[in-house]
């Protein structure tokens, strides 16, 4: 089992790549599940990502209520993390972000999906959540438990859930698959966008393909986690 | 009330924030209403504004004629701000820039309307001032009173106006809310681009939603306000 | 008249300040005619431009032969700039590059035309210079005399021109202009292109508008060239 | 002949260029064959580039089996460079890369095709590999020498093939003519994608135009190797 100090340390370091990458700006968050505590997540207090150290993580329980009486700032959305481990036993690392090439898939009736290897874990297709089926008008943040579970219900089983007018989540095994799949979700959202652009026809992987490009990912994911470190969170590093 | 030092040490952060988020570059310029004389506003001289320093800044009145015999050249479209301020007495900060982004609304008969709740000020979309409507041939630019007024007149109650084939004017009741109302111009711009492209359709945020959403923002707006101080104008931060 | 150490100074800053801005990169080039002999222009050697210092410029006259037997290696197309000087007595300066935002311009049946006031010295729109009218098949440079001075009699009384398959060139009455000109030709290209996507009607600037335009931001033209100047060639600034 | 040394500096810097060129990221890698056993190849271990050094230079022979009893971690599609050194012997270098813009032409019916004569080694346009053509549904990814040889058919005579859901390879007689064309492949990319959007018809180089433009270009690659050793790997160019 992954001891704490080593998850919080990742969750610094996620927090910082994430940044690095653009895949997060002013806003936007990441946690990860209590490797001791399963009905536990860490999540930076009300912060910018890139700003976050380890003294900043709190503690929240699966109803996203901060553990241990801490009385910091939290992010509004915190319920999108609690939700979704609860809903997800597999899931030990959540990313919420506003990314500027997802977006527009996120407000458009097209659908991302996997134009290469690399996003593979986009398999069919990212479904979108639209919170207007269940809460009628709101400020399209998820600020109560219920949306965070319309929201973890949407995303059922994938690894990526669309927020219409709003941004997406990725989930994984580890911060570094969540991560990877965050910035992968970014990036197929450019290509496609370009591969749409050119005006004939685009061929997406099939089923078989995405599930076999997946798991090589998933072999190879210290390659670009480590580079991501040395870049983006070297003293997170040591 | 927030007093002078605050708005002059914001003034000289904004001008850096705006550089540093490409909203602004050898051109574009941002001013504050003076906190204690409600018919004055503070605008550096003429001078890109990642150069801007606290000296640079002059003020004017809201004929835009400079005070206290400053005679230091002032930008040639002052009389965009001393209008504004005239029209709006809600108004306490306004952006002028061409970021690249927003230029192509100004120019096309697509209205630029909020995708996502970060850019929920835009509300039913952005007006385009036409300045041959009122002004025939002109350099484009806001050169008098008469003309600032239009602008102004345009503006109406939104937060943001485009300027048909030369930029845009975003207002706040602080210099946070009208950067950041500036930088999500850009970026809803970019994002609407994306959208458009795609070919299906897409889905803007309502008229209860945008409402909605432009209020919870503006609760948050210190994070990312701090956050672009510390990276662009860590030295206008003290 | 301006003396020759300042035009060599201003000469070694336009190199740094278009591969700043991104007009050139391992390819591109800009001159200077002489202050003192208006039938000799100044050039670096064959250098990347962000690489040029004030001991690589080599003088040439209009037949583009080095002056003072100076014998290190030219650029290619030297004569770009040799016949560009003998046809145009107004330009002192003339960029050459490949900016990618504007090449498929270049190769486009559709006109680049001025969006906004910034670009108003693009006027009816950009000229496309087609090297295989006169020429047969070619590698596409400007190998000769002959080949500068048909691409001389496109740009005509122009700021600018295109060559198919390749790139532009700017010119102006100053360095300052020249470069003014090449980073906002590669600029309206962007917005073009962002306009042409929205797929709505688009309004470019008529021909009185472009004409004030031009001429007031000429008379600006030291804000952006001094922040240049600050930016990418501050040893080159003393 | 080369020496094995300046190959070995030539493969340092080629990594760090790709990397620092955007061609790859915590993926993709770059060959060379060994100057003095045209049998052998040298490849960095499984690393990301701009992290690579010269200890981490393993040598493979054709079959792709490294050499010397090296039991480091190799990348898993090596085959890609034995099968095309196999294959072609003028071919001295190898980059294989999931550069952005390239991707969306990988998925799209539509042909890359030379735009500029910067990329006129793209001649009559890129072929596309279909891993599904031979080989059913895979991870996409070149696992085997049979895989490798199948890539290597289609690239054929070319200078550049790309890969359905997955990149391309660029090759060349020498480190920097192979990251030259990966590079410009890259930047065609960008710039069809800009021509295509445009709407209007697009001219491309014709047969003879590429030929010779292509030539021209090989005499020349000093400038643009220089600046990017300078630039991207200036410890790695003594």
């Amino acid at each position: 089992m992954t001891d704490l100090a080593t998850v919080q340390d990742d969750l610094v370091a996620a927090n910082r790549i994430l940044a690095g990458l653009g895949v997060v700006d002013g806003f936007g968050h990441v946690s990860a599940r209590h490797p001791g505590h399963p009905d536990h997540y860490l999540l930076s207090r009300s912060l910018a990502p890139e700003l976050v150290t380890r003294d900043d993580i709190m503690t929240f329980d699966l109803d996203s209520q901060p553990v241990g009486g801490d009385t910091r700032n939290a992010y509004l959305e915190k319920s999108i993390h609690g939700e979704i481990y609860r809903a997800r036993a597999d899931v030990h690392a959540v990313v919420h972000s506003h990314a500027a090439a997802v977006v527009p898939f996120a407000a458009s009736s097209v659908t991302l999906r996997p134009i290469y290897h690399m996003s593979s874990f986009l398999r069919a297709g990212a479904k979108v959540f639209e919170i207007r089926e269940r809460f009628a008008a709101t400020d399209m943040l998820i600020r109560t438990n219920a949306q965070g579970a319309a929201l973890a219900d949407k995303l059922g089983d994938d690894a990526v859930v669309l927020m219409r007018g709003h941004g997406f989540c990725s989930v994984g095994e580890t911060l570094a698959v969540a991560v990877f799949r965050a910035f992968y979700t970014q990036t197929n959202a450019d290509l496609q966008q370009g591969a749409v652009a050119l005006g004939g026809s685009v061929t997406f992987l099939d089923a078989e393909e995405a599930m076999r490009a997946d798991a090589s990912n998933r072999s190879v994911i210290a390659r670009p986690w480590g580079l991501w470190k040395s870049k983006f969170a070297p003293s997170a590093d040591r």
